[in-house]
């Protein structure tokens, strides 16, 4: 195995689980840095393959293709929390794989997130684990109603998640999500959510970027703008919270945390909605206004590098470009306030993320 | 042959002749707008490889190859002036050639590309041609000395011209050179080099961006400084006549003026050295601080999309990383004020370009 804790030299190559936009863009920043990418996704249409040096398109489980693929980098990355273990810790044997397991563990079992996250002294939604019926109903009875029953592992974008908002909606909501091990959340009364996109690396170097606020529908992601409303305290209090997670998962790569502003009438306090150890949607501002964006941050913190400045030339709306909206990309490119980026997919299914653009806010406009 | 002059859509393929740091950053920026690039290019390691969905490592004398490589294409460009004839012309029959051959025929031969910006009212240095020793000897009578005696064709970096001093400098100096047709230039007694970056798409739109002010080293460029130092109304004045010399072109793509600042009692001039018919080195610091760089800019025009906007979001330094100066690649990236970039090359030889650096000046520094 590859011990070294050097950082790795230009020429190098970065292993890439995940063909999507996300290892798309991560592949283009490694680029820019002289770094070499192999990208590996069972997908053959996967949009990484069009930009990296090299990719194998095979499945997760194909130990054989795995091995060969650790053996042709020098770390390997990826896009998605969801990473099998077992494809993860194979993987571990012949390389280093950043953001480490340990954050893959805490970050794939929502009940492991929320007990970590919690146990760092940060508010998280009140939540109980459901392994049963009956977990449920005294879940509810302590948390009260309405709240939400998540699957603990494999959700997204809203999948594998009920609400709940009477006692009758108890009934045949574990069967709803599926019927396995599940978790209860209380509602967050919240007013709006934020997130905040940070970075650490081998050398326990960090930084954060300014903190964005994010309008969600449908739950996907459609706007994020920066810089969000938000008093100093609070986010100091929050990026220190980013800070204390980021040392205690021993975090080498960019994360990002989700946040609930909730507005009471003796000030703002931000609640932790969930974590994801890798680049984030809502962070591709970045790439219009930031020197260093979230993607070549990643790829120096995994390369073990020095991290470059968080620092934001302007003010941004973000705006996701889903589905059939992409066929708008001769407007959209027109305008000359935007900064475009599509992701090389051919087909726009409904929903499905296309591409993003970045209005860019200059200085004395609302 | 693909006649249609619409805009390529999404997912079509830009095909790139030339395979080193230009047509790498040039394939980065297609791939930010979702299209594809097919790299052409004799050396077996050429950077831009390892970022494009394909490449051919052929000849450019190789007809069948540059056939097959037409015909994958939707639409062809380079990355670098000296691209034989024959090949454009062979290209041309498949599929468009951008920018177009005039820009080709004018800017491959000093004599040609300084007849033609002095036929548009637009001061060169002077110029005569030299087919023969008595041309030599009548033209240096007329222009003077010092004088600079330039290969007509395939000139770059200082390669293929030498000074002339004094009357016995003559003695030889077309044999120095090649002994082939050529052009002596009078020496202009400039104070300062600067250029000017500007794109025009199909449609005739133009964008230019801010005036760059240049220091070479050993006929090779060291640092690009933006804002130069000119006053206003000369600014305009230059602008004016690089938007005329890209419609005359009929150009589509970025375009690179080079030009020399003379600095009198009644005012300053500007003279044009010479024209790059792509995107150019003293362009890097686009890259970033500008939301659309040269790169983006050049794919859109080539693509026959809207420009993007040319707007800057701070003052720059952008200096090349040269040879070995490369294994300092550390401190150039813990450098907090810097954006790096890499090339990707294996070799660092003498005075090759291995990568640059943009240091970002924040409002109030000096």
């Amino acid at each position: 195995m590859k011990t070294d804790t050097a950082p790795l030299t230009p020429g190098s190559t970065i292993g890439m689980l995940g063909g999507g936009q996300l290892g798309r863009m991560m592949a283009l920043a490694a680029a820019r840095l002289g770094l070499d990418v192999h990208v590996y996704c069972p997908d053959e249409n996967s949009p990484a393959f069009s930009v990296a040096k090299a990719y194998t398109c095979a499945a997760y489980e194909d130990e054989t293709s795995l091995i060969t693929f650790a053996q042709s980098v020098d770390v390997v990355t990826y896009e998605f929390e969801n990473v099998p273990s077992a494809t993860a810790e194979l993987l571990a044997q012949y390389v280093p794989v950043r953001p480490g397991t340990k954050a893959l563990d805490v970050c794939q079992d929502r009940l492991t997130e929320k007990t970590f996250i919690s146990s760092l002294g940060i508010e998280v939604a009140p939540f109980a684990d459901i392994a049963s019926d009956e977990d449920l109903l005294s879940a509810a009875d302590r948390i009260g109603l309405p709240a939400i029953l998540k699957t603990r592992r494999f959700g997204y974008d809203g999948k594998g998640q009920t609400t709940l908002r009477t006692r009758d909606d108890l009934t045949g909501a574990r069967d709803a999500i599926g019927g396995g091990p599940a978790i209860l959340e209380g509602f967050v009364p919240f007013e709006r959510e934020v997130s905040i996109i940070a970075a650490r690396n081998p050398d326990g170097q960090c930084r954060i970027y300014d903190i964005a606020e994010n309008r969600h529908e449908n739950h996907i992601l459609r706007e994020t703008n920066v810089p969000a409303n938000i008093s100093p305290d609070v986010i100091e209090k929050a990026n220190t919270a980013v800070q204390s997670l980021m040392d205690e998962l021993g975090y080498i790569g960019v994360i990002a945390v989700e946040l609930f502003l909730v507005r009471e009438e003796d000030g703002d306090r931000l609640v932790v909605n969930e974590i994801a150890p890798r680049v984030h949607n809502s962070g591709h501002w970045t790439e219009a206004v930031c020197p260093v964006d979230q993607f070549e941050q990643h790829i120096r913190a995994v390369a073990g590098w020095p991290l470059g400045q968080t620092e934001r030339l302007a003010d941004v709306v973000m705006t996701n470009i889903l589905g059939s909206e992409s066929n708008n990309w001769q407007a959209f490119a027109a305008d000359p306030d935007t900064v475009l980026h599509l992701y090389g997919k051919a087909e726009p299914r409904d929903g499905r993320k296309m591409g993003h653009m970045t209005r860019i806010i200059r200085s004395g406009e609302a």
